[in-house]
């Protein structure tokens, strides 16, 4: 027989936590808690499956979860010494959801339940407080009448106000017991007003009612759009908890509260959370009384007054201490717990993991290796690649530690992290390029409003918590220190210094406005990488053509290129002209002619490379894009080209007529080009060699070059423009190179094995591929994607994650062919997916050499490299 | 040691038919016909091993070559008696080309090699004919002048001009041996002024001059663009023949001929042919004297004087007679014979397979199965599919035999198959529309020269040869028969009468131009189309949807539509509107109200297709183009729709902006938009089933609908898309149908094991699964695959001959992983490559079920398919 119902308390359990999936997270730790001997109210689980079971039955329950829910009842009676639904000794419960994965405030609970015109006054005797027992009544009636039965809990609000305006009260604490009496009359007849049916006074109706709604409202609007947004399937269902009611509103020496083990959003290892005396949990949440701190040091730090749990409560705070550290030792994470007193008896009621910053990730995982509790592996895999994202960015010095370098006012809350500006101009528009900026002022005026706007963060000299800058950056939401009075800011120098160190216009410092520190470099965030890259077995690229990107991908620790678009040199300004010269160009020679024009700017822009990527290999893939790109478009455009180069107007939009393709995706591109106009080609690999031959007159080492040959579908395409490029390098002389292709096209992928035989390496741009897999236009997909999201045909937009079934059965295809020929060739990836996690670990499970990404998502691909190496050891 | 000469004549031979790769085609047949005791010149064959081995060491010889060529000289002189070189008994050779594949043409030639000034008096003397020898001297020198050194016979053309013009002759038979004699000395000069060296007098250096010209002409511009057009390999290079010279040109007794051991032209069981008495081969390529016909009968036909060769040398044309029976026998086909008669001696100069037109090999392969001398598989691989083509099409009743309707002047030759048409305007229209047609008119005028233009052949009821559609119809070089008395043409009526019979607009007739024969149907091609059927296991289906179009192809022998563009229907003019309407309608009521407007339209568009098709299947695709390809494009076009639909022009126009897609090819289109809009599709299925229930209740039988769904890229489209179309089944009721899709995108094939669970049928989309698996945008290659073509990276256009290596591969592997899941699962291909006999085999190998083509590829297909199940026998 399936068991439906899982019981826990009094020191033990039917079920643990790894019974999530069947118990939901709720339950499976309530369950664990109770093993481990922890105080936890007695209660009983509906497992999943029960949901499961009612959605597949048409609403109806399995036969035998009756029984089972009577029987466990019966052992809560038995624990608690209360009987559910008797008159003298009544025993109430709370009914929670609780599914595999948290859902925080989608579904429904129903706290009190067991309450009746008669269960009441046996609570109001046992409890000695009348008031008490009536207010529990009043508020259950609320709260079910709410969830279970659809009168809108505005109905009740309604009817307290209007009492309380014709008795003259303000506060609910001037009602009294007789108030209440009369308030739950007329609560009652409102719900029999608006339904025609009376409130249910039989306990057990109550409880099957509420059973129902819970289940019911994993249906509910919110839960289905929260479980979409959120990638969690309707098969999962929820648990439901059925657990005895504790009471922290039993009087002065009751309380409520909710703890973390650690500082959530520092990761500082001390206890944090907040509690309240006489109080039941939704008071904590609903704000109207202002809770008070945990610890001692908190309410100090804090400057409060009203006493600390540790100062009001202290045996009970020892013991909450003790269970926090029996928790996290057990758990080996930090906890979010809640925890009721009762009369000064300490009750748990949940603990799950608890969410934290992604700067609080790092510092938890990496104290907790330093202290033992965890391997290096199990910190690295802590962290979610993507938050180093969140986290904005790692800092240029990362082996520095944590590194304080000036102290101010917190003016305005929040973390941020990004290069030193002196200059709200130079902000804005290194902000428009694309950086994240920190500016650094003596003082802030009217006139720094934009670059305070471009800032991650402001931080100042002077000034107070009043100061133009304080104000206006807590308007904005954007962290702020201002004050900072040791830092003495150069603006002629662009530079400030503190303490005998000097920070220069362009180095990375970090921002914590909620605690007023300006610091450089991160500990953790050294420690996290140092053991991720010992860990990782891929190497970790950047795709970058500028000198400043690839400068910053370096300092991020990229240990190559593995994609530098040439096309972007050929768009800026000083060459573009050329280039369009070329395309204009009405033969050969012509061509030819303009192409010597940009070969010296070519070499110049891979020279400048090579010097920055010193003894690292240097991915260069030729011109990819149409020629029609280079063209302008607007009329503006086409006449201001027309006056510069005295080409008719007429003349140029012919040219561009005459390139105009149906499908670009698909059209003369790529190596394409290179076999129309092999002299282009020709041009950029002598840009190359030259380049590498003046570096090495410069450095004494030949840089390392990996020529790539894009758009390739067959073998011989490939074959002719290695031959030519052979024919400039032997003209050039003296020079090392391989030449390679992009593995970009579904072709590409199935001949592999023709390929690789001339190919030294393939590297898969899986944005084309994917876009030619699906036979789908990046550009155009933005009509129907979010519909086939919604309707759940695809999990996620494949130029995001690598769609491995389709795309990535491809990539196995060309690594098995390729590799068969070939044993030693080197496989990358260099489309954006090189700097998603879930693609990253693909790409380690087909056993590439490694993936290329944007230089900020360096670290995230190390990290997340690294993650997929421990996830996939064979051992 | 290799064997770079072999040796042939005197009855035996060392190489034989097999070895035409070494040999070429000239050498192997020479060999065979030595070897079958046939009266072969003596000669040798230098192997096409030595032409590559000749280019492959930068033009130098096998170092033995010259000893085996010697040894081979040797043996040709025992052979004739006669000793090269030697001034009183001279042998004289001819040097010639000779490649495995037919070069007609392309490469050079050198006769009576060996002449010199004194071996030509023996040659005289041994003759008895001293003009002879001159003239056989002074044409040597110009051949060997023009072919070997490069002095163009302009040249002497222009010497011999000026000395006729010198002595008043007219005719080359006025000069004397003197006149020879003069000219030749003035040749010699010419050569000498224009190289400054003399003609080469010794024979062996004239014989290895030759063999250099004749090797180097493998690369000539002529021989290299006539190999790229067909297809043949530089590799392969030529042989090169020595053979002993006879001389057609000895006399009244002496002749030259080529002849066909059937009628190549219509394929009539006759010898046919032409000679010249006292001539050699060029004489009869020159034209300047008219050849005598080779039979009695044909020389009567042809109403000839000159007597035939039957006539004129009877013994030998016994022996030629037989001579042809046993080369047909022995090669089991129509051959192409060379041969000369020297001093009534018959020798034979070459055979080989004979080039005929189209109905001529399907009436020879008919008559020789039928005759024993074929099996009925071996007739059916002897027509060329694509030839289909080239006979234009088949006759609409292909039951009947060959059928003269009518006789009539022979007025412009050549044959041709098409619709009867009675009127020019006519005529022209349909023409432009794809049709055929033959313009029937009791006499045309200069009024229906645009007709005529259009027309395949031209048909009169009045007029001679000299009438107006006779001179303008040889003019336009289209076939005509004019005169055909008996036929009487009703213009009003649309059809002529015949000997009692009718032939209405649009019935299909063959004219025969060389014969005045009009006629209806083949009895040929319903044999070997018959014999096919029975072969082959494709099925052959195909791509419609016009019900004339559908006609056309079940005519032709179609077995089901696989393949019905639902979108065509919407082009139409009386819809176009309706559909618009949708496209512009702001939301999904709207167009739904569009939609209700073109539902009765499309069900009657599928009940006209039904009626046709009675019990074949019905592969209907659901829409696939997209949305903007319904608006308009032209400003005109614009304002058009703008003021048939009330919606203004501005906001036409911003619909059309916001359906651009930048790659179209990849963008929404297919069962993307049944996705978004599934109102198109539930239309479309709609109007199908209720067109199913129509015709069953017209016939009593339900029509066999297959519902494709297109640019499926994961099962979860298809199934959801299933779901809705059987949810309209539903609601329809009473119907019979199966679901699958098209495998036209590469992720398609890769998931076929998936999409298979919800697939009754795949269709493969070859064209549009090609573009996405090279990358390539049909409307956007043209102008790269030319480069492409030339540079050998493509062999083929892959548009027209699937690309089996890429697309080939996913195709497997679709079928592969489609049938695992579903092993009874219907797999065909609808691109254009369904009729293309290359694809078709590949097809075929592949153990698909069908292929689908359009209408007037069937035959083709047809006949395709029987060749591949020959060729792939297993046994």
């Amino acid at each position: 027989m399936t068991q439906w119902v899982y019981a826990f308390g009094g020191g033990s359990a039917d079920g643990d936590t790894s019974m999530k999936n069947l118990l939901g997270g709720k339950g499976a730790n309530l369950a664990e808690m109770a093993s481990l001997g922890l105080p936890v109210p007695p209660g009983v689980t509906l497992t999943a499956e029960v949901c499961t079971s009612y959605y597949d039955n048409n609403n109806t329950y399995p036969a035998e979860l009756k029984s089972q829910l009577v029987q466990g009842l019966t052992q809560i009676e038995k624990l608690t010494g209360k009987v559910f639904g008797s008159v003298d000794n009544p025993l109430l419960v709370s009914v929670r959801s609780g599914a595999r994965a948290s859902m925080p405030g989608m579904m429904d609970t129903v706290l009190n339940l067991g309450l009746n015109d008669e269960t009441v006054e046996g609570l109001a005797k046992l409890s000695g407080d009348r008031r008490f027992a009536l207010d529990s009544y009043r508020r259950f009636i609320t709260m079910y009448a709410d969830v279970v039965m659809g009168v809108h809990h505005h109905t009740f609000d309604d009817i307290l106000e209007q009492h309380k305006d014709n008795q003259g009260y303000v506060l609910d604490t001037e009602l009294s017991a007789d108030d209440w009496t009369k308030l739950i009359e007329l609560y009652k007849e409102a719900v029999h007003d608006e339904l025609g049916r009376d409130f249910p006074q039989d306990p057990k109706d109550q409880l099957w009612g509420a059973i129902d709604a819970v289940f019911g409202s994993w249906m509910n609007d919110r839960a289905i759009i929260y479980r979409r947004l959120n990638d969690i399937p309707a098969a999962w269902g929820t648990a439901v908890n059925v657990q005895a009611m504790v009471f922290g509103n039993m009087g002065e020496t009751s309380a409520t509260g909710v703890a973390f083990t650690r500082d959530p959003s520092t990761g500082a290892n001390n206890y944090y959370g907040e509690f309240l005396i006489n109080a039941q949990g939704e008071d904590v949440v609903a704000g109207i009384r202002t809770p008070q701190t945990l610890t001692k040091i908190a309410r100090e730090e804090m400057g409060e007054t009203a006493p600390s749990m540790e100062e009001a409560m202290p045996e009970v705070y020892a013991k909450l201490a003790a269970t926090f550290d029996k928790l996290e030792a057990h758990y080996r994470d930090m906890q979010d717990i809640e925890f009721t007193v009762e009369e000064g008896k300490l009750w748990l009621l949940q603990t799950r993991t608890g969410k934290r910053t992604a700067r609080a990730a790092m510092k938890i995982a990496v104290d907790m290796a330093r202290s033992g509790q965890l391997t290096q592996e199990e910190a690295v895999m802590r962290v979610d690649p993507m938050s180093l994202d969140q986290l904005l960015h790692p800092t240029l010095d990362a082996n520095a530690p944590r590194d304080i370098i000036a102290m101010g006012l917190p003016a305005s809350p929040g973390a941020a992290i990004g290069e030193v500006v002196f200059n709200s101009d130079e902000a804005e528009s290194l902000s428009k390029a694309g950086h994240k900026v920190i500016l650094v002022r003596i003082e802030t005026s009217p006139e720094d409003i934009h670059g305070m706007h471009a800032a991650e963060a402001i931080v100042t000299a002077r000034g107070g918590m009043t100061s133009h800058a304080a104000v206006v950056a807590r308007g904005m939401g954007t962290p702020c220190v201002s004050g900072a009075g040791e830092i003495r800011v150069n603006y002629e120098e662009q530079k400030f210094t503190v303490m005998g160190r000097e920070i220069k216009k362009g180095d990375i410092v970090t921002v914590d406005g909620a605690t007023g520190q300006v610091f450089a470099g991160s500990g953790d965030f050294t420690a996290i990488m140092g053991w991720a890259d010992e860990i990782r077995t891929l190497s970790v690229r950047t795709n970058a053509e500028t000198p400043a990107d690839v400068q910053t991908a370096v300092d991020f620790g990229a240990e190559g290129i593995g994609l530098c678009r040439t096309e972007h040199m050929f768009f800026e300004a000083d060459r573009l002209g050329y280039f369009r010269e070329m395309i204009l160009a009405s033969d050969k020679k012509g061509r030819e002619e303009a192409l010597s024009k940009i070969l010296p700017v070519q070499r110049n822009d891979f020279a400048a490379i090579f010097r920055i990527m010193e003894d690292r290999p240097c991915t260069i893939r030729l011109l990819d894009p149409p020629l029609h790109e280079f063209l302008p478009h607007t009329e503006a455009d086409i006449e201001n080209v027309a006056s510069a180069t005295g080409i008719s107007t007429s003349e140029l939009m012919a040219r561009a007529r005459d390139l105009h393709e149906s499908n670009p995706m698909l059209g003369h591109r790529g190596c394409r080009l290179g076999i129309s106009y092999p002299e282009i080609y020709e041009m950029q690999a002598r840009a190359i060699f030259e380049a590498q031959k003046l570096v090495k007159d410069e450095t004494g080492k030949m840089p390392i070059a990996e020529i790539m040959i894009p758009l390739v579908s067959s073998a011989k395409e490939l074959e002719i423009l290695k031959k030519a490029i052979e024919g400039v390098a032997a003209d050039v002389g003296g020079v090392e190179y391989v030449v390679g292709t992009m593995i970009e096209l579904p072709r590409a992928a199935l001949r592999a094995g023709d390929i690789a035989q001339h190919a030294a390496f393939f590297s898969f741009g899986t944005n084309d591929l994917t876009q030619t897999t699906f036979g789908l236009s990046r550009d155009d997909a933005g009509k129907f994607l979010p519909d086939y999201v919604a309707q759940g045909i695809m999990e996620k937009d494949p130029f995001v994650t690598l769609d491995q079934e389709g795309v990535g059965d491809l990539i196995g295809i060309a690594k098995e062919r390729g590799r068969a020929v070939r044993p030693d060739i080197k496989l990358g990836i260099c489309g954006e997916h090189g700097g998603d996690p879930a693609s990253i670990e693909f790409c380690h499970k087909q056993g590439l050499d490694y993936v290329s990404c944007s230089p900020y998502r360096v670290p995230i691909a190390r990290l997340a490299a690294a993650q997929a190496a421990i996830s996939n050891r064979s051992n």
